[in-house]
């Protein structure tokens, strides 16, 4: 008998706290990790870039050596040498010199500024029409991340986009959660397998094929207990089997007739936390926890089956890998801005944002597309119109996200955090 | 040279327009089908439900026995037997009889309704306190489907969701359309492969990584051409090797320094149809067609080699599937109701909807767990809250995408449609 409807989030709170069982860990190559939780912090082994670079077509020079120049007074300078990308500087760069340089190319030592090529011209010498400032068009030695730094928080899931973020920064293992193993099992008289579905009188089982299918979709492992006839005694022997696995999803016998069994066998072997809930559908959804161990007893009807499964199974598979994921990507989470997100009129842009601890956005970079690590240690992007020169603070925005958002990794500023 | 920054929009357009090539078909297993594109309407080869059963747990009668009855003035039936769920009855209801039966069993002959057991008294006879009418209390035969009905559109993707419901119609293998097979470079002198990325002056490439991941996130088989020299030769040899991919993306060699030849290439292979885009950042993609089909120049920048990846490549990917994917799951789409959404106050409804042709809001189901194809049949699900009852036509709400938005499969109603 059905006694009480619990609230959806009460309910999800009680289940998520009982949960005391983890997966554990493992160590799995980087290419392979896709949709893996991550179960330590990532930590840089090498430097990006790995040196100052050109971030312009141009000339390596001494930004003071430009000081002053302009069309009609230009820095004249003697041109001593060139560096491609890819290849190491043969040259250094004294007082009064300039070395040729493409955008990527390692920076030559005594250079500390790149002119940009429209605004100078070489014959004999090399002219430079406007001054540059120390720094100018160089991208910085560890610019994007530094070796030691923690690149990625712990309880993130890995996105396709993070490998090669990783991979570049030396990180070719990567210790993750292990897989969550689930027992999953029908049960119910009236139903029969959908691969010899003949039987007369019966349903083919649609539930199973769904929760293995979505189960795997999420990166679970799953054991197919098949059809479970509606009967104590064959129930326990179905539990028996299951309880090796970290969670066990059953579906159907949860509602209020008189083969309605899961509920009391869910008792015999631990605690029956919640049987109903104030959803539609939904409603008859049972769990509880045995040896710390999340058991479902899913609705039989396949919506409420599918329905129940999202809002509760998914949960808990994320917290036996030890996260808990607030969204999902493509979801949107409509926020506040908390500093102004800056853009130009007549460009669409997409500025990369973090939410803060109290969901606030707050923009990571706008520009600097350079910036790899701009993309993954964000979570989401905010897109602005052409329309629009930037986003003041205090507006409301939607964050369309690019990762699962899960509460370990919110914060402020990566940086700050780090 | 970047002479002209296309608006993105009109940009997008003129690559899916020019992509002629397909990848074509290929029959495979329904339970291997998830992520795939449907190449074909699926019909139904089963019934669902098999056959008449009851929706609830009491008696099976004849609904013309009960009229007039309640608490004063009982109706008085004789009980000649009992269904359970899975049997086939062995009794047939005539007038004055009744049939014990429980939720999901057959119905037995003659009997048209199902009286619930908490409106009934089972002594020598049955007393029966509520009237029912014909149907009440029974799931009938094919409500859910019917064998030889359409029951998905072709250019569906597959959900984990589906597979279920495909199997239960009895359809165990489906036709869809070949994986895209891409060839994957990245190109330039200053990157080295991230697996043994200690070579001086260079960085290590994340872009291809990143790019197969994505890649093969969505479905596409992948053949990685490695890293490509800023070369002509170089360049012709690697794209030589690319031609009988479905797709070609390279990244790297597009903005306007000396080294960057591959729309150069890219026209000595077929035409350029895109170089430059007005995004940020994005702005030096380039892309054009080579015998029909997509061939990409992505910027070298990771972070608008990736965001310029799911602008461009993923429609592009899909175009050559024969679909188009108007949006993702989880995304939100805002958009005004068509026709009254019901719900109960108290109760969290998700209920079920699908997009019309002017991408308006229809409902399609708020109750009726049990119907199967309701879940996979619709677009989305709108969220109503406990305080609601209902929302009206007219209001915007958001609907929550629950799979691929596809082109070919926006309509009002399933069933007219089919």
């Amino acid at each position: 008998m059905i006694k009480k409807r619990e609230k959806l989030d009460v309910a999800l709170k009680k289940l998520l706290k009982a949960i005391k069982h983890r997966t554990g860990c493992e160590i799995i190559d980087t290419l392979d990790s896709c949709g893996r939780v991550l179960a330590e912090d990532v930590i840089a082994k090498l430097t990006i870039p790995p040196f100052d670079r050109a971030a312009m077509d141009g000339y390596a020079v001494k930004a003071e050596d430009t000081f002053g120049a302009d069309e009609s007074n230009p820095a004249i300078l003697k041109v001593v040498g060139e560096v491609e990308t890819g290849e190491e500087p043969k040259v250094r760069v004294e007082r009064g010199e300039a070395v040729r340089i493409s955008t990527g190319a390692m920076m030559p030592e005594g250079a500390n500024a790149v002119v940009m090529v429209e605004y100078t011209n070489e014959n004999e010498n090399l002219e430079v029409y406007k001054a540059v400032a120390p720094g100018e068009n160089v991208s910085k030695k560890g610019e994007d991340f530094t070796a030691g730094k923690i690149i990625m928080k712990s309880g993130n899931i890995v996105q396709p986009f993070d490998v090669g973020y990783f991979l570049s920064a030396g990180v070719r293992k990567l210790k993750v959660a292990k897989k969550v193993k689930v027992a999953v099992a029908s049960t119910g008289n009236e139903i029969c397998d959908v691969l010899s579905s003949s039987e007369v009188a019966k349903i083919p089982d649609s539930n199973r094929p769904n929760i293995i299918s979505c189960l795997k979709s999420i990166g679970c492992e799953v054991i197919d207990l098949g059809i479970v006839k509606d009967d104590v005694k064959e129930m326990h022997k179905a539990f028996d089997k299951a309880l090796n696995c970290d969670a066990i999803v059953f579906t159907g016998a949860t509602s209020a007739g008189k083969k309605d069994i899961m509920p009391e066998v869910i008792e015999d072997y631990g605690d029956l936390l919640v049987h109903g809930i104030a959803i539609k559908p939904g409603m008859p959804l049972a769990f509880g926890i045995v040896n710390g161990k999340p058991v479902f007893a899913l609705p039989g009807s396949p919506v409420a089956c599918l329905i129940t499964l999202k809002l509760f199974v998914y949960p808990a598979i994320w917290k036996l890998q030890n996260t808990e994921v607030l969204a999902y990507p493509n979801e949107v989470i409509k926020a506040e801005v908390e500093r102004r997100i800056p853009s130009n009129a007549g460009t669409r842009t997409f500025a990369r944002v973090r939410l803060n601890k109290d969901f606030k956005v707050i923009p990571v970079m706008t520009s600097g597309s350079g910036i790899l690590s701009s993309f993954s240690r964000v979570h989401g992007i905010v897109e602005i119109p052409e329309n629009l020169e930037g986003i003041e603070a205090g507006e409301i925005v939607e964050v369309k996200l690019t990762r699962h958002l899960v509460k370990s990794d919110l914060g402020d500023k990566y940086e700050e955090d780090f």
